[in-house]
């Protein structure tokens, strides 16, 4: 690193803070990680830990600019974590405070946002003219991207796929809803698909395993939860009619096992199915460090875009 | 009129044609109908029937500019009709051909994105930084504005909304899938919820009239139909976070009837209820012109925006 301050991507998760060093050209130069402080620990807490990351990851040099994406809503001016449950900011300036600490510039974003932002313009959407990326991991996250221009909604709350619901005499969401897409699209819903098919107690990751190696059960899981994500697929493409849909998050490592059946199933229920073409379904490319690249990416531009 | 060329809107939809002569403020100077041709006519009746409907709207002044909306899915060039049960168009270059019948630059877009346009540029969503026009008449269409930009999509099919899915297990719809929203929001839905409701059998107008009127039948009906349109913007709102939501088209006539419930329905059900602003759900302002002012304006713009 020498003496120069380099920028740096933070992703806060709800178990999980990753920092990276990202050079000029969107590449991953060093990194380094640690466990978020549970809530109850406080906002002082987390944003230590947070600059411990960074910390560690810069070798202890001094950041220029940080760009943080966090499992939270964030609000329109990316100042204030409004609404995060596994996090402990509760509405105070987060980026005011961590641009204090760090004596950098520093964005705040919401990880799914930061992510379909990253996707357009570094991974498997860029050169797209629109593109929808949904994030399929403990829910579904999302976002928009049209004509080269981040889709932020009124209050910073564009993209929230996985609360639209798809089948209301569904199971009760985490929301408080009924039928949220999420609900039938996520990791535990391919853990429950699988159970309910046969295949046991396992976790998300050993039904992936299981269906690589062609037992029924796990297939017939991913058949399942892919159709439901083809489905909400669908009405995305109806509401936006975007060149391209990227699948990331957490289950979309399965690849095709999870997006053969939603192209399918898209193909089968999307509006003038026949008199449009299709969108490409696309896996993500940027995997764990999408949200960061994007919330950096963000930072560089802001003031130019 | 004089000898100046007016510049000229219209609307073509499956029983009629309007055309009306517009000032640079946008406003309706003259105007003209007349019953749109059966498709098995053909395209160059159809032709011939709109630019009759022209010449009556101008006193036979040839038109400077003319922007069509058409119930039709328009390729993104803007020159073709893809896809119109109701009109004889099927793929020509309809642009083309009514630019050589008028000898004007023309104009050719989807009826519903047309309106959605105008509403934010004239109309209910004025000001606003982003907005959805969602159109309750025979089915639902709609149309997306963000940060100033017609949101089109890749095919030019974005604003898609009446066949976003809203109960998988419902009726079947036009399109050939079930559950769609506009099987649940439309006027035909009106009716029939009527009808459930011991209203007897009426048109849609009449139900709005015994509504007005207090008739519990009919209140029932728009309770219900509300309620459903208040559901489906809730997903609305959970993509795209816009600042407005405009509601047009033949089955808002009825305002608050339809309106309140549901602006009570949004409120119970959009992600994040409590932690964020509910968008402005108001009623479109231009009625039927709606489409073909947005047509012309979006002509007027065009080589600007």
């Amino acid at each position: 690193m020498g003496e120069s301050r380099p920028d740096v991507g933070v992703d806060v998760g709800g178990t999980k803070i990753l920092a990276a060093v990202v050079d000029g050209s969107g590449a991953v130069v060093a990194s380094a990680s640690g466990a978020t402080p549970s809530p109850s620990e406080g906002a002082e807490a987390l944003e230590r830990a947070l600059a411990a990351v960074v910390s560690t990851a810069t070798g202890g040099v001094r950041p220029a600019r940080v760009g943080v994406a966090a499992a939270a809503f964030v609000d329109v001016e990316r100042r204030r974590a409004m609404y995060a449950p596994h996090l402990a900011w509760r509405g105070e300036p987060a980026a005011d405070r961590l641009a204090a600490l760090f004596g950098a510039p520093v964005l705040l974003e919401n990880d799914a946002t930061c992510a379909a932002w990253a996707e357009s313009v570094l991974g498997a959407a860029r050169g797209a003219g629109s593109s929808a990326t949904v994030t399929v991991g403990t829910g579904i996250g999302g976002g928009i991207v049209v004509g080269g221009v981040l889709v932020r909604g009124a209050n910073g709350m564009a993209g929230e796929f996985g609360h639209t619901v798809v089948d209301p005499d569904g199971e009760v969401c985490a929301c408080g809803g009924r039928g949220c897409w999420e609900t039938l699209v996520s990791g535990a819903a391919l853990v429950r698909a699988s159970a309910r098919a046969g295949g046991g107690h396992r976790t998300g990751p050993e039904v992936t395993a299981a269906a690589r190696r062609g037992e029924e059960p796990a297939l017939t899981a991913f058949d399942v939860v892919g159709r439901w994500l083809g489905r909400g697929l669908a009405d995305l493409v109806a509401v936006l009619d975007p060149e391209v849909v990227v699948v990331g998050g957490g289950v979309s490592a399965a690849g095709d096992l999870l997006l053969a059946p939603a192209r399918a199933e898209l193909a089968a229920s999307v509006v003038g199915a026949g008199q449009r073409a299709l969108p490409a379904v696309l896996r993500a490319e940027l995997g764990s460090e999408a949200g960061l690249l994007g919330a950096l990416d963000l930072l560089r531009r802001r003031g130019t875009a």
